[in-house]
């Protein structure tokens, strides 16, 4: 209860100071503190971003803040203890994760992931199933003797995690988005991302449920098939032509942006009210959406001064201009929910951090677990490598291996489950750091040989 | 207190329902119901721009939605009476007049103001001083006899607003922005807002202390302008400084918008700080910044394809086609904010209609009370245009009237201090409805009468 009375303080200094700010707005008096959070969660997100200089991914840098701030109280510093149980920060980072993943759904592609066919589901299960086998059959019972089953089940999910937003980066940032091995990898990414989200959904109900029904298991994994299948296939034929109704009263870019991100905010608590999670919905409204469901919308809306231009330019060069312009409008629902994600996406990473305790991992022994499970995360991801078929192995395993904001989603639920005490959840995060961190390092060293090797 | 309690159910539902939900996202399980409103209210609320169809500005449309919603109630239907209440809606619609405040900021520009000069000051005071009197002394001892001061005070500082937001549109729909009439209206109604909020502070002062304390005004009135001075004149100069720093780390698009929202808040919650509404520190906040202060970020990063489109043009075609592009990253700053102005911009607006009680206008008198109030604010705002000086009088006098959220948010804020009553707030929304809704027709026929008379 103390996350709900968390605003109160506020609220009795807003009724009893006496001050014009008595409103501080209009909408009635909540905690403008919240406002200050934010900006400082937002602007040490972006200084953290210093660790791209080193060629770390940004989000590796929004966690490590994370986790400098909620521990910043094992110093005697306590300014930021208020925002670990706020309410509302709490609101705005589930909104960041919602964002997310569509926007990671945004980024995927239906159609790609049919067209890597084969290789690529190869890649997704032998990605699934030898970590989860190496999570709950040797990480559990070997590093973590004495635990239940359901904490081992829990172990397996996180190592299954495979997160497609950083593997997707990390190959753009490498510029080798189009190579087969980066086709391959984010085909069976998303594909382990829907998996991954039905073990979750699998594994929880284990947990809370108290044993392995078999009819429940199926059930929920009919569910979660039925929700993906039904939001999918419904979700690609109305889209459109719900698209199309609204465009009739308006094809400007609020109409395109609100039923985009209306269609998400459906779908996830259509998601959560068959007992999905959220995240789920909103993925798949991501992949259903793309720019073909707003062909009516007035995709350069957005540049008005560009279209005014045009208008004055000579005919060859206005279709070229135009063309140009083409390649923005075509990725201008991913533009239009850019901002949305800066707004949102590093109080998710930044609170997510802060959930960290250090002081669970005080002693030696966790942080040689924490590596040895790193190690048996890796291992989990390579072998997947081994059925991507005639490309380059070691490349397709290592870009399975980060576990990003997946693997601390899969965490925070067994802790909030109850199943991943603080030790444990300590060891997965510095697992997702280190998978994440390690990742592009190795990655970029494994391309670069190759190219050497193709130029003697 | 009922209002932080609003998500205690979906507490106890999540934590009693044994559904692989129980963490609905990852940040922890807090209401997925928001979720559905908030797709409902922006879906409704852009339905409601049907209103533009009929040349009526968006704003209404929305208010026209919270009002129905928020009355359903009366016909039986309950369904949206949780949503009047609910904490984490409240926090969006805040946030959202936060950001529209800022936008409006962004939109002046501290050299147009000292352009327009002298005319438009003095349109600012005599369309402040006017309806001050008019509320004050006529709307409040003739019309609602027997009641506080106080309560005269707030008619004449509601009636005494400016939406230099729905100003600015007004004439922008109608493409006459570059008029000299527009000029003086945009500085008047900039400066307006700045006054207005000051009136706002200062009475709300009047109000909550009990008393006209001559040393209460002046120092609330001094510490409005030092803070505002202060936000202005630190700000200019140390906010390019500021940005400089923070380019050396990243000069992306994500981290332009980080700066800008982040100063946005900071401002805002100094602004509570010292006493004032967070909306006068978004709003100073939005002044302040201009893309010189950005002048060290990729404004064309945004569109990548375009670049790399670029980068193939013959030399000629790629200059033009920069200088076409240059179009749209001047207005780069607002363009990234306008996303997140239609997640959060339509939530403060249909809650704050939903705020409207219909039943207190049940009887007639109340109605013909409002339509004198309009006719008053509308001779208010006429008479400024008296002193507008050569130019067309009525253009400038009919330009000032639209009320739009800073009259709501006067209105709002005085019956959260108890000084106005249902039934006058009701009447005050009529007001400002019939303000922004009989302006732009009346504009238009102006504006079109005289080309008429110019062609013949």
């Amino acid at each position: 209860m103390t996350n709900k009375n968390a605003h109160r303080p506020w609220t009795w200094t807003i009724a009893l100071c006496l001050a014009p700010a008595t409103a501080w707005a209009a909408g009635g008096g909540n905690a403008p503190i919240v406002l200050l959070w934010i900006a400082v969660l937002l602007v040490l997100a972006k200084l953290s971003s210093l660790v791209e200089k080193i060629g770390q991914p940004a989000v590796l840098g929004e966690l490590l803040v994370g986790v400098l701030l909620g521990n910043l109280v094992l110093l005697g510093i306590d300014t930021f203890e208020p925002v670990k149980t706020d309410v509302l920060i709490q609101f705005l980072s589930e909104l960041g994760v919602i964002i997310l993943l569509f926007q990671i759904g945004l980024e995927s592609d239906i159609s790609a992931m049919r067209r890597v066919g084969l290789h690529a589901i190869l890649v997704a299960l032998v990605g699934v199933v030898a970590p989860f086998a190496l999570g709950a059959l040797v990480v559990g019972p070997w590093l973590f003797p004495g635990q239940s089953m359901n904490t081992y089940l829990f172990f397996g999910a996180t190592l299954t995690a495979t997160s497609v937003g950083i593997t997707a980066r990390v190959f753009q940032d490498m510029g080798v988005l189009k190579t087969k091995e980066a086709q391959i990898i984010l085909g069976a990414a998303v594909i382990d991302d829907v998996i991954g989200l039905i073990i979750l959904a699998v594994v929880s109900a284990v947990v809370t449920t108290g044993a392995v029904n078999v009819a429940d298991v199926s059930w929920i994994t009919a569910k979660a098939f039925l929700f993906l299948a039904g939001a999918l296939i419904i979700g690609q034929y109305s889209a459109p032509t719900v698209s199309r109704w609204f465009s009739h009263i308006n094809t400007g870019v609020g109409m395109k942006f609100t039923i985009a991100i209306s269609f998400c905010f459906v779908l996830g608590y259509l998601a959560h009210a068959i007992g999905l999670a959220p995240i789920v919905g909103a993925f798949a409204a991501g992949l259903v959406l793309d720019e073909v469901t707003f062909k009516d919308y007035d995709e350069l809306e957005v540049v008005p001064q560009v279209r005014r231009e045009l208008d004055k330019a000579q005919p060859e060069m206005r279709a070229r201009v135009e063309k140009v312009l083409e390649h923005h409008a075509k990725h201008h629902l991913q533009t239009l929910m850019t901002p949305v994600g800066h707004l949102l996406i590093p109080v998710f990473f930044v609170y997510t951090g802060m959930q960290v305790n250090l002081s669970a991992l005080a002693d030696l022994q966790t942080l040689w677990i924490a590596l040895v499970v790193t190690f048996l995360a890796f291992v989990g991801k390579l072998v997947s490598g081994l059925v991507a078929g005639p490309v380059r192995k070691w490349v397709v395993g290592w870009g399975m291996a980060p576990r990003g904001e997946v693997g601390l989603i899969f965490a925070i639920v067994g802790k909030q489950l109850g199943v991943i005490g603080d030790r444990e959840y300590g060891v997965f995060v510095i697992m997702v750091m280190l998978t994440t961190l390690v990742t592009p390092v190795v990655l970029a060293s494994l391309l670069k040989r190759d190219k050497r090797a193709t130029a003697t």
